[in-house]
């Protein structure tokens, strides 16, 4: 089984390394990280340096393909290869995926017309305005397209989709494996539960860091 | 501020960027990923290839300094270099952290003698042999040393960083910008939850993960 995630300059690398973890496990399963050139990517703000080791074109039917976000979503959006690329694994994929903004790319491409998907909190009313229906939930499942909320929550989508692929035992066992018993210090990683003058506060920044200057 | 990251071969990228994607927005922070060397390091198995930016001489006098784990952390049990590179930024530090399995690191530079800390949970008894005291938590504080359990803890450690440094809203703001409102599909996170079964398999592995050749 191949899984294909896809790295692009502007990627917010947590998006990418957190499926990454939990899947590179994964029974049978070769992580391959896939970009239009061979070669190191930066992340957003230049900070995290990551490689691409294969081009779209070499990766032309992986099993699962997982697209991150990240403020370099927004050049993504439309990047004609890469949607192309993305219809064309589509067509022969067992699950096409998305972490935060990567949903957003998934549905320029065409992908979730219709479907029920989730984004990156702050970007659910840009997924309704592509035509996917926006459903602020953790992990959205909807045939084989499973969408996760922002940045951290490609961690409970990989072990849902862990769990699909394996089972449940095997999920389980990749969740023990990266510690996954999560303790934050606050209850404040939902627009539900934050202060709302924080809340507040991230959304009027929001306009900024989703066109990626942040 | 600057937070000093330790990348190095056979590192679990999960431990440096869960850590990273919180602190990067702290106000006023620069992460520097550091190493032997300025150039590409390859995580476990050799799948996802990190860049190092600085090397360590650079990196003389970081304020925040985190140790990531992973297989390749049984080759800095006896790197002099980094040991003294440690306990020299030790000297000056107002936090040396840990993530996993980077705590036997720390404990092997003579940093942890004596205090309490914690690790990945298949490793705690290697840590005491090390001659600190393990302390089954998800993020343990003594004194300016801060370390994690395995992995995903990272994130909860880096909130917890981040209201030490710059207070709870700050904290908050930097979770809600993550998205951290964790729901893993099954509550198989730590040894006291997971089922009683994977626990012992993963046990039965660990020699062979804790010496890398997993």
């Amino acid at each position: 089984m191949q899984i294909a995630i896809l790295l692009f300059e502007g990627i917010t690398p947590l998006d990418a390394v957190g499926p990454y973890e939990v899947l590179r496990s994964l029974p049978g399963a070769e992580v391959v990280f896939a970009g239009h050139r061979v070669g190191p990517v930066r992340s957003e703000g230049g900070r995290l340096g990551l490689i691409v080791d294969a081009e779209l074109a070499d990766v032309p039917a992986p099993d699962v393909v997982l697209v991150p976000g990240g403020p370099g979503q927004v050049a993504l959006m439309d990047d004609e290869p890469v949607h192309a690329w993305l219809r064309a694994v589509d067509a022969t994929s067992v699950w096409t995926t998305s972490v935060c903004t990567g949903s957003l790319v998934l549905a320029a491409a065409g992908l979730l017309t219709g479907r029920r998907a989730t984004s990156y909190w702050l970007a659910l009313d840009q997924l309704a305005e592509l035509g996917a229906v926006p459903t602020a939930e953790r992990v959205v499942v909807d045939g084989k397209y499973m969408t996760a909320a922002g940045v951290s929550a490609g961690i409970d989508m990989a072990l849902t989709l862990a769990a699909r692929l394996a089972g449940d035992s095997v999920a389980q066992a990749l969740q023990l494996g990266v510690e996954y018993d999560p303790h934050p210090p606050f209850d404040a990683g939902s627009p539900r539960t934050a202060p709302p003058e924080i809340v507040a506060a991230l959304r009027a920044r929001s306009r900024f860091i989703l066109q990626g200057t942040a």
